[in-house]
């Protein structure tokens, strides 16, 4: 089985001039068939304030209201994909963007209104909008794309078939998209972030975890080493291993190689 | 050869929700290959104007600076394009959004400063800023896409093979995509504007002009019976005649099945 490694980045990454060409010239170089999955939040939330419209986030998720799905769909598909589709094609990356609705690449249904436990302890019912849960992933499609040596570069945005895109997380659709890739190929699925692991101690940037299975990961949350927003990193990797990916890496940007990190296999 | 039709259709159209519901549901209905191109000026104008960037214009083309780019990246890749991607989705038609960026499929370059005469009759050297000339359109990757039961949707926005994306005409666009669609297809191009076609009358919507050939075209432009606006439009449809277009018609978007409307052939 060929490989194929899908990568996501955030916002952090794709917003700032510098990690950005860093990201270009490293994904660019980066061997064999690729998918690059990214965010674009802070993007998002700037051009937003810019139009006076406010950002709300409940459990990190934002609140999508007409108005701002309309931004998120200008500055995710637009200005945050298509301007690493032409830097990637200045590097003879043969970049294709793409969002959900394209070619009915990642189709789901708008999140209904959910009790949520707010930081205070109360709990609410929260409508978050358009907002979108996959429902499935176009694999085959996908794999057809890579074989003809496209390397697709997904925006978080998907569609629910009725002519609506909805805002969907970017760990999420690397997730689904690394998972209906395994029926085809040997499937690296990795997460950059702003740390180069999961660490030991948080304040320690040389305290990466190399490796976590299962087991460990009871043994780290319920110890307090792994905690907050690594808890549902992890629990995706690790659902992602049980649908067939062969390895998940959290790490830098700058370790696209599969080298350093923490793995998961 | 088998048909396909290339439709252009002005912001106008796809920034009204009436109009653009009745083109979803008309370019749906078409029968046969299909390929969308759209502009998008009057959304990128309001968006600019709301981020307090202000839109100038030389010649009906918008000078486009750093800023002004994002903003036409936003409006054409994301909002609009994407918007339409979802729409048809939603018909059934399994559109494909595009930047001439993806799968590189225009090329173009940085119009060099230009010498302009203005309204005033004045001359003026104009640096458009990032505004593209088109050199070249992948027809065989159109094709394939084609083929494959795609539908493109294509923005005004190019790419310059160096990670820049341009801003180009959508009737340029249009044209250029016909014309390099015609190696593979038998192509109608059409043209949709707010008017029923070429009207001897500028006043009498029941005046379209039903066929224009390059003979009767000077005798109607030294009459002055074509005049402004139309002028370039239909240089631009004998052009791609004379490039292997089998026909161009220049008609109203509800107008989308080829009758009606005025012919060049």
């Amino acid at each position: 089985m060929e490989k194929i490694n899908v990568i996501k980045v955030g916002g952090g990454i794709v917003e700032d001039t510098d990690s950005l060409s860093q990201l270009l010239a490293d994904f660019s170089h980066l061997s064999g068939h690729k998918v690059l999955v990214h965010g674009g939040g802070r993007s998002a939330t700037k051009i937003a304030a810019s139009l006076g419209i406010e950002s709300q986030m409940v459990e990190g998720r934002r609140i999508t209201d007409e108005k701002m799905l309309q931004v998120v769909t200008m500055v995710y598909g637009g200005l945050v994909n298509k301007n690493l589709v032409a830097g990637l094609q200045a590097y003879g990356v043969n970049a294709l963007g793409l969002t959900g609705a394209d070619i009915n690449i990642i189709r789901s249904h708008k999140r209904p209104t959910k009790c949520v436990t707010l930081a205070d302890g109360t709990k609410q019912m929260i409508d978050f909008g358009f907002v979108g849960d996959v429902d499935c992933v176009d694999g085959q499609m996908l794999s057809t794309l890579v074989q003809q040596g496209v390397v697709p570069v997904i925006a978080p945005l998907t569609h629910d078939g009725k002519g609506n895109l909805l805002n969907t997380n970017a760990d999420t659709i690397a997730s689904e998209v690394a998972c209906a890739l395994a029926s085809f190929f040997e499937v690296t699925l990795t997460f950059c972030f702003e740390k180069p692991g999961v660490l030991r101690n948080a304040d320690d940037d040389s305290s990466v975890i190399p490796h976590i299975s299962e087991k460990d990961f009871h043994q780290l949350t319920q110890s307090g080493i792994v905690a907050g927003g690594m808890i549902p990193k992890l629990e995706n990797a690790f659902q992602a291993i049980r649908q067939g990916v062969k390895k998940v890496v959290i790490t830098r940007a700058n370790h696209l190689d599969g080298q350093g990190g923490t793995v998961i296999e």
